[in-house]
């Protein structure tokens, strides 16, 4: 078995009859917007990071409207009652494993210090934002390795000017696994036209859910992985939607919740023990955190078109979902764990 | 073309790989529970009303543990606050078009005051739960023909002791449109083990929801209903989940909640102007109202046993979406409004 | 006993160190907002209708920004699961007593219908936004007297140019207690300047709650209405707010939630049997039903500033509340039930 | 000025009317629940970190029912998510300062692990629970001087046999402010008759909130701190409740609700920068992760019976906040600042 299979959902011929896809098919379709990972993959160790940087000036002085969508609680993510109260967040995203929360915690304060000195004495503390899923079948994560110098290289990662990146088994997608294959980091955009202007609409997923045998494909067929290891599901599931179109906290969080759908009709239910989360962010306006004016313009989508985004939340999740897994070669980690790649499965039923 | 056609999705092959189901295959599995109709179709008017009677004995003093479990909120159902404050209902579950909610409300509390004669006097009031879907499309809506009588009746139909009742387009279901197709009533159940006794899981939905040619069979058949008048969605479902499995109210709100997964995996995305409700309840304890004890034994369910309610609330979704439509037969209704009956594409596509 | 006493907090002194007042010091501060009350008031049935207008269009055609803020959920209350999908609302408020609410529902749809002939036509449906209070005590509850053209008076009476209306017990607050004193309807109102303008935010409230006993003033004095029946708390309170200063959703939940902190100083704890509920709404910006753009521009108050908001929400239910009860004199109704008047009490206690 | 004056808000005669108080008149009257402390005093450092370890077994294995509110959302406290997902919390609870959040985590979870060596292997990974409230202004939060080994040591302290804990300016209360005056760690607890049996309910918080000059004792007078700077609010609070009351997890969360009520008593709207988060927990029953059974049997409370609990839940949270500030000394910090002792302004005003 080899990586060479390895190629997008569509080049496989799994996306049928979507709405036009954004140049790179990617969140970074949305302008300003950087990932960046780091990989870490040594024998029990299949872990990493990967950070999300909406913009590329201050984050803290200037927020970036978000909301927080809890699909499914069981989960350790943070900052998300702060993202839901004030509608915004203020630092960069970071995904890791469940138990390096805490230490992205501590590199996100002192990244967002060593940015902003009155943090905590002039002015008040810093939200940091962190999601993570559960990597133990592939990754030793009782070792805890994530060290906060790769948090604070993965956020510098996150600055390519071309907006591509890698997705399937990378950053803190390494050790992830979907529907009892590999999964990891995938990604997809779509292309939104309002009063005769194009937007993007671009959503990053960190797949590690599903129960192996309810995977459905967007064609109706059911995929079982091979040699499954009947271990009770105990994934999550990450998605990160960025659009530049303008919208309130309440619509933001209207989308954020159609990630759930686009997770169902891969089969999913938002199992007991996945905690499945969803965030949306708006580029299309910031909120100063050294606003003057009392009254602040700003502009929001008429709500009789959100129909579209909401589409565009559920056909990118399932197809950030679909790349996640086919970019994915498989991985044995942790103990002699093993996780069969989807695109293998696929090249395998094609001939 | 015939109502000759119209039969469950079973028996159009439309189901497969799922949980046992129960003996009726229908929410009156679940022992004591009743349904009852009354449908009025009459050129221009084409609506009705279901009632669903948790138990048999009087519902203000026997309380029924439930959880309501918004999916999108652009709805008028009345009475879901009350019932997640306190965890129960009290009265009959009235379904009936968008207009009658305040018929249904009046109603309702008349039959509340008949039989607990305390009601605003030496007790409480009474808290009436009723949900809607707009019919407008086939039914003259405008016209508020639903009378108090017609919810007495319905009340009072939902007696029979077999625990059959008729499916599609019947009751609230008569003027109900799905996908383009005719909707309405349907149902289903599921058989569910623990600690060794059979318990049963039921659904009912009244499906008014779904844009034309986002319809998704379970085999994965695209399905664009004939002559489509393209009209924007203004759709709306409702769905009733009972089990006689006991679950506290953050359980049935879980359980609720994953009667969207059901609806995303037939193509729906919770669209802006639909108004998409779960309701969950158990019979498996009650709440008294006259209740002496400061503390109260009851019985919930192992939390880690929970997904298998997950699946039987996402499958009974589906199956009764589908049984809503394959039962129903097409309908001309106000002002010629048609729409054309899933059984007939269905016998169509076989031949 | 005579209504002579009756005045406002403010001239009883209740009321130090508040923010400035309004002109009026109540809700029609806010320009383009009128009041219209119904009461009923006959031996046994003491009851009324109360409607508010945010603005004196078309409501359905330029909807109003608002949130719903559920502090107890012991209600019955109508059209609050729409007003928080979709951020605002679309008919005139409406509070009446508890039995009454589906009747103020039918009135709505009517009074909607007829200024918007295309409403479950050409176009959606309508939400009705209904308020209650269980007035019990001192009206026959039971009797449901309230009829759909009571609704439709009290909305016509909205149309005061002055921006003067009744306080005390009238309209819906003709039959409400009031921590065992006579409660009802109650207004006060703030100044508050933001980038050099003077913005106005107005409370109205309707007083149906508290324990004898728990009630205390804002000088700190304990006051225990005299002859109290010992009858168990099964109040509620209706706390609605309005403002010129431009919020989203997001911050008009906030704001109303701060009704809350308002009942607390009075010595509430929100009991279980209290449906305590509160409406935050702009006139700010509006929602055109028809809006042609995609994107629209609107403002939105700096968060930096909100506080000022927080702390007029509770100041002025406080006043609103105290108000609610000095103007009200002492009632004897249903069965000859009797509730003292404040303003008796604080003449006594001053002399 | 001096620490002598130091004594409980009822040493004061602040507190009159009260129902009655537990043994210890602290949440350490719930039986099995205890509380430790590590202070950090020295300087520009003046934090610390307080836990509470709800009963003396493995937690992990014995998870305990709990709830969290948020009464608003600006902070960082972690783990509140799932809490309120599973019903049920599953670490010891640590306090500390906002900047620690992280270093908490890690914390928690090797404590989690030692005891569970099955944790990210064998079983789910564990949730940290965590609170926090920034005391920047005594304390040089920036330096970020709490070490994993403060947390276990807090966790090691909280085992004392005697219930009896301090409270005031000591663990994570070290260096905390509150209305102008030093805050800190209080408690307080009553006793609720059910059944015939005395029953515990106990509260615990971490006050750090409110403007100067709003404060509002309890018999009306208004306490403006010498001395202040104006600085603007950036505070929060935090309040832990436990009870042996069997509740379920609905019941919980309005248990916890009822502390706001609390902190509006005093003066309080919940500040937009305050993290305002309360926490209810059982222990009357508890939840095995390795459960074998299906079903469950459980306790409930009687919800008629549940005003008493929220009347001893913002009578707790008032006397907590009284006792955190008449226990704290004068206290001077970082760069000098000062904040002055409730005590020492009470002993003035007596004399």
């Amino acid at each position: 078995m080899s990586v060479s299979f390895c190629k997008s959902a569509r080049a496989f011929n799994l996306i049928n009859r979507s709405m036009p896809t954004g140049v790179l098919n990617a969140i970074t379709d949305v302008a300003g917007l950087s990932v960046g990972h780091v990989t870490l993959r040594d024998g029990n160790r299949q872990t990493g990071v990967t950070a999300i940087l909406p913009h590329q000036g201050n984050l803290f002085r200037q927020k970036v409207p978000a909301a927080a969508h809890v699909i499914n609680g069981f989960g350790k993510s943070a900052g998300l009652m702060q993202v839901n109260e004030l509608g915004c967040l203020e630092t960069p995203i970071v995904l890791t494993n469940t138990l390096a929360v805490g230490t992205a915690f501590n590199a996100l304060v002192r990244h967002a210090v060593a940015g902003n000195p009155d943090i905590g004495r002039g002015t008040g503390t810093v939200n940091p934002l962190v999601f993570e899923c559960n990597d133990g079948f592939l990754n030793d994560i009782q070792a805890m390795c994530i060290r906060e110098g790769d948090i604070d290289a993965a956020i510098a990662n996150a600055n390519n000017s071309t907006g591509v990146f890698e997705q399937g088994a990378v950053g803190v997608g390494t050790g992830m696994s979907c529907f009892g294959f590999k999964g990891g980091i995938g990604s997809a955009s779509r292309v939104i036209e309002l009063d005769g202007n194009s937007y993007q609409f671009g959503t990053l997923v960190l797949s590690n859910f599903g129960r192996p045998g309810d995977f459905i494909l967007p064609d109706g067929r059911r995929v079982v992985p091979p040699k499954v290891r009947d271990v009770p599901e105990k994934g999550s599931v990450i998605i990160i939607m960025a659009t530049d179109i303008p919208l309130d906290h309440r619509q933001l969080d209207r989308v954020a919740k159609r990630g759930g759908a686009g997770l169902a009709r891969m089969g999913a239910y938002w199992g007991n023990g996945s905690g499945d989360i969803a965030l949306a962010m708006t580029t299309g306006w910031t909120i100063s955190h050294d606003e003057d004016r009392d009254i602040v313009p700003v502009m929001m989508l008429n709500e009789n078109r959100i129909d579209r985004l909401f589409r565009a939340a559920a056909e990118t999740t399932v197809e950030a979902v679909l790349n996640s897994m086919t970019f994915a070669p498989a991985t044995t980690g942790f103990r002699g764990n093993w996780r069969p790649g989807l695109a293998d499965w696929l090249h395998g039923s094609d001939t």
